[in-house]
């Protein structure tokens, strides 16, 4: 846990301090932390690199925002409570100005879910940045890629392809039927905090609970992700019906078919005014579908549940859109106003 | 926790599996552990850059041991019990060969802990390896860098300077009074395999408890990391003086002055016989002092219980030598035969 000293003391040191969940900070060899009771603990680890996850002139306090969210907004997908995070930091070079504005990032990020910086690790080299979060659920109420049910409606939280609009604008990459001039100032400042500044859908994971068959965060783009959950959940139901001499599969044949897949109505996704626009002049539903850089939550539950979690949500305005449902078929379909479409 | 999938499924996945500690290891969004009941949660980091923390000539196999071995040294600095740990590997190009010699070093070392793999990250960079660890400690019992108290014995563990040694060996870094050909052959295969290789403490971390004050682990060098000690020791002294109005200290006086330092008799310093002839011969202490990438631990302690568990870890073979005392002073005073040394 060296990091280096004037370092911790000016810019990540402050990050720790006051919190009663740390019992041991940024200092020593590492950090303690003090345990919920009835819990089990929730570790999660994602590295952005410079040029490959975000542009290179993306600035230092959207850098360390998008670092820390994207790994809280995979304990969001778990429904675990954020508790604390750690920060591997390798920099070519020393600037206190970067420094400064980075550790603003993380402290206005990370105050918002009140959990500090509890240790790391900076180091010369290529920028790039690696967090590690901790966070805790009640015991065995962790919600999990793999339990998607056939029946289950498929929904997503607020909007997709917001972020994928956004990394458009940054990188200014264009063709002849859709340029940024197409977009209001509203919906290109929309996309671009969508890119750099992603908002984990941490205000719902807690609601999940008990509620949701099965969830992930959509980093990778809606039929990616989608895709990890069915894989996943196969595999589960597999190995349940082995276990349970309830099916005619043979041990050790998984990973060969999936036994559920997917259709998704692609009228139905959840679109911002602009990536409207977009998919509207440019026919491409890659933004939405395969754009990643969302993290919104997929997630599968009954039709029963989804009217629970739905009311919480309303009142939290939170939007969580019905845009397909769990099938017994193999992969992802997707209809547009009921035709299906050709991948 | 996105590992590429089929590098997932090769290499790593075998890491993950069969550990009732790991309710959801790699996979899913994140990892789901549980947890024993009455401990905290100890947590480390550390990262390694290639060509700045092991030459860039490495074989994979040492720079996966070398990374996962610095992080367990870290927990068995804070007397923890190693629990699990993830990966974020930072890699120029993917090589099939690179990634079984790597997985075989995580491999090899985690099975000697018997601790999983919980999940990780794999992107294209620099080659750029992150650890961070979990470990657990007893409610209250964590070791600390800052529990020294004057009159405490210094110890070391196994000896010093080996790793130092090693890097001169691997980088043909040499002097007119001391070449490589002033070691045996087994005399430098050790070097090297302290360097490559380092062992974490973890065979005594938990028979530290109750009975050491302070410790680290010789991660930047004996002096420096001592120092690490009474820096934060002296702090932890003041605190203490204020909170109790016991001392004469004004509040928020603090790092001004230290109020322990330490007296090290560099005789005493446990040395191979390699390292011995480098120091007879060049008179450079730096090896032992200053050299790092030790991983032995320095630990504080009252003599009474340096009794006590110098017959415990006598029964396990780990060597555990006095080098000197924490004294009222500023500054680590270093003595060579008794008398004292200039810095």
């Amino acid at each position: 846990m060296a990091l280096e000293f004037d370092l911790i003391d000016t810019y990540f040191a402050p990050l720790s301090q006051g919190f009663d969940s740390v019992d041991v900070g940024i200092g020593d060899d590492g950090a303690v932390l003090n345990i919920p009771k009835n819990h089990q603990l929730v570790v999660v680890t994602d590295t952005l690199v410079s040029g490959v996850h975000f542009p290179e002139n993306t600035a230092p306090y959207d850098i360390a925002w998008k670092a820390l969210a994207v790994n809280l907004s995979d304990l969001a997908a778990m429904g675990a409570t954020p508790a604390s995070y750690s920060l591997a930091l390798t920099l070519p070079e020393y600037s206190a100005d970067w420094l400064r504005s980075f550790s603003d990032g993380l402290r206005d990020l990370s105050a918002q879910f009140a959990i500090p910086l509890i240790g790391g690790d900076t180091t010369k080299g290529a920028l790039t940045i690696t967090v590690t979060a901790q966070g805790w659920v009640p015991n065995q109420q962790a919600i999990l890629r793999s339990g998607a049910q056939e029946g289950d409606v498929i929904c997503v939280t607020n909007t997709l392809g917001e972020g994928a609009l956004g990394l458009k604008l940054a990188l200014n990459d264009w063709h002849d039927s859709f340029t940024e001039n197409d977009l209001s100032s509203e919906e290109k400042n929309r996309a671009l905090n969508a890119l750099n500044r992603p908002m984990p859908q941490l205000a719902m994971s807690t609601d999940m609970r008990g509620l949701v068959n099965s969830a992930i965060d959509i980093s990778d783009g809606l039929l990616a992700d989608l895709g990890h959950i069915l894989n996943r959940s196969s595999k589960a139901i597999k190995r349940r019906g082995v276990q349970g001499e309830l099916s005619l599969l043979k041990r050790g044949h998984s990973g060969v078919k999936n036994l559920i897949g997917a259709d998704i109505e692609l009228s139905q996704l959840p679109l911002s005014s602009g990536v409207t626009r977009y998919v509207n002049q440019t026919k491409d539903w890659s933004l939405p579908l395969s754009g990643g850089d969302d993290y919104q939550l997929c997630l599968t539950l009954t039709e029963a549940n989804y009217q629970k979690l739905n009311d919480v949500l309303k009142a939290k305005k939170i939007s969580l859109t019905v845009i397909g449902q769990v099938v017994k078929q193999q992969g992802i379909r997707c209809f547009e106003h009921g035709v299906v479409q050709k991948n």
